[in-house]
Order: C-alpha cells, then sequence, then structure tokens
C-alpha cells in the first residue's frame, strides 16, 4: 500500500501553483477537467505520490461546500491498494461505512471507492486500484 | 523531495486503531509520547511515507482545538526536504508565511519548521529533513 495523492482543494489552480511550484518547488506535470466530477485538477508529483489540486467547475462540484466552508485544505487521501474489491470486502467486514459499495472507474482509468469519514478517523479516504 | 508522513489528529489512538490496522491493515510500529509538544503519537508505514495518528496529551495540546472543532482528521502534511535552510530561504524570498522562521529539532532528532496554512492553500504544511 502507498499514498497515491493528497486531493487538495483551492478555489484557483494558478493562485495556488505560485505556492506549491513558484515556492515549494514541485511541478504541475497535467491539467485536466473532469467534467463527470464537476472539477479541474492539477497533479504535481512528489516522491512515490502526488498533489492533486482540485479546482470547482461550478457551485454543483462537490468540493464547492468544502471551499465555502473552510476556504482550501486538504480534502481527501488516496492510497493505492493491490485488489479494490478485498479491501472492500475488508472493511465491509470490519463494519466500517462505505461511500461507494461497489468500485467505479476514476481518473486515469483507475478503479476508485471512497470510505466514509465518520468510519476512517475523519478522514475522507479515496481507495485507488491501478489497471494495466 | 517526498511526503514524509500525514498527521492526523484523533481523540484515541486506540479506538483509531481499529480502522488504520484492523479495517485498512497498516500497522503500529512505534508509539511515543512527546511531552514537549503535549501528544502521544502512533507510527503507521505506508509505502515511504508514514500515517502519524496523534491524540493529546490535555486541553494544553496544540491539537486539542482542532479535535473540538473538527472531531479528527487530517492535522498537517510533513514533506521531506533535503537542505531545510535552503527550503526556507526560497519559501521567505516567495514572501511565503512561516510560523517557524528558523527549523527546530522535531520527532526522531529531525530539523523541523512549519509553513502557515495562510501562505500554503489552506494547508498546514511541515518541512522535514532527516539527520545522520
Amino acid at each position: 500500500m502507498k499514498i497515491d495523492h493528497l486531493g487538495i482543494a483551492t478555489g484557483g489552480i494558478e493562485e495556488s501553483l505560485k505556492f506549491w511550484e513558484d515556492a515549494l518547488g514541485l511541478e504541475s506535470v497535467h491539467v485536466e477537467v473532469v467534467e463527470d466530477q464537476r472539477v479541474r485538477v492539477a497533479m504535481l508529483p512528489i516522491g512515490e505520490s502526488r498533489i492533486e489540486l482540485l479546482e470547482p467547475l461550478g457551485d454543483d462540484s462537490p468540493i464547492s461546500g468544502f471551499l465555502e466552508k473552510r476556504g482550501g485544505g486538504i480534502h481527501h487521501i488516496a492510497v493505492e491498494v493491490k485488489d479494490i474489491n478485498e479491501s472492500l470486502a475488508k472493511l465491509k467486514a470490519e463494519g466500517v461505512r462505505l461511500i461507494d459499495e461497489e468500485p467505479r472507474v476514476g481518473a486515469e482509468n483507475c478503479l476508485v471507492a471512497f470510505v466514509h469519514p465518520k468510519s476512517a478517523n475523519g478522514v475522507l479516504l479515496e481507495l485507488v486500484q491501478k489497471t494495466a
């Protein structure tokens, strides 16, 4: 298991890059609109992981509420697992509350599923399984 | 640069381990009281990084306010840098607001310094330089 990415909510990717790129020295290698999720996304590799900047496409974006309440910051943690179905079965067996009972297709064609923060120490946790 | 650890605030480490160990399958390899910071800490390796569970030692702990307000969750991100003085100088030159202008000695004898969330996209960011 490893940390795949940290999702960080922002009102504007370009403004945020002044910190993550210009000041901290990371580099955005990929910017993409994920219409489905109503977000624009920038990916900045850091070691084996990535910082994922998330900008809402509109008020109907799932991160708009988070931004209104907190004004930016860490939105979720994504961990890469080998077998997402096996991980979900294990979590269910332990009584963990899931947002996604079944994996769905996420960015870069990965299989993803979210665990509810109520069951995960207050953390919105995403499981990711890479596909070939 | 890599993610050294993710600091996650909890009201009780043992309760949290039911999720991180029993359900998710990570393993706590080290539990330590850091009297100085008024926290008890558990470290769970994940790839090249670690999940750091933070439990307050009392109401005077720096994470007590966070817990009261949010009831747990991601408290900070720590990134490992090669030369913390160089990183701090770069951040200062870019006008970034720092909590620690100079590095101080943190857990495991590392040099650490915190960047203010106001300047870091709402993220409480810790810089860590390992020492020999």
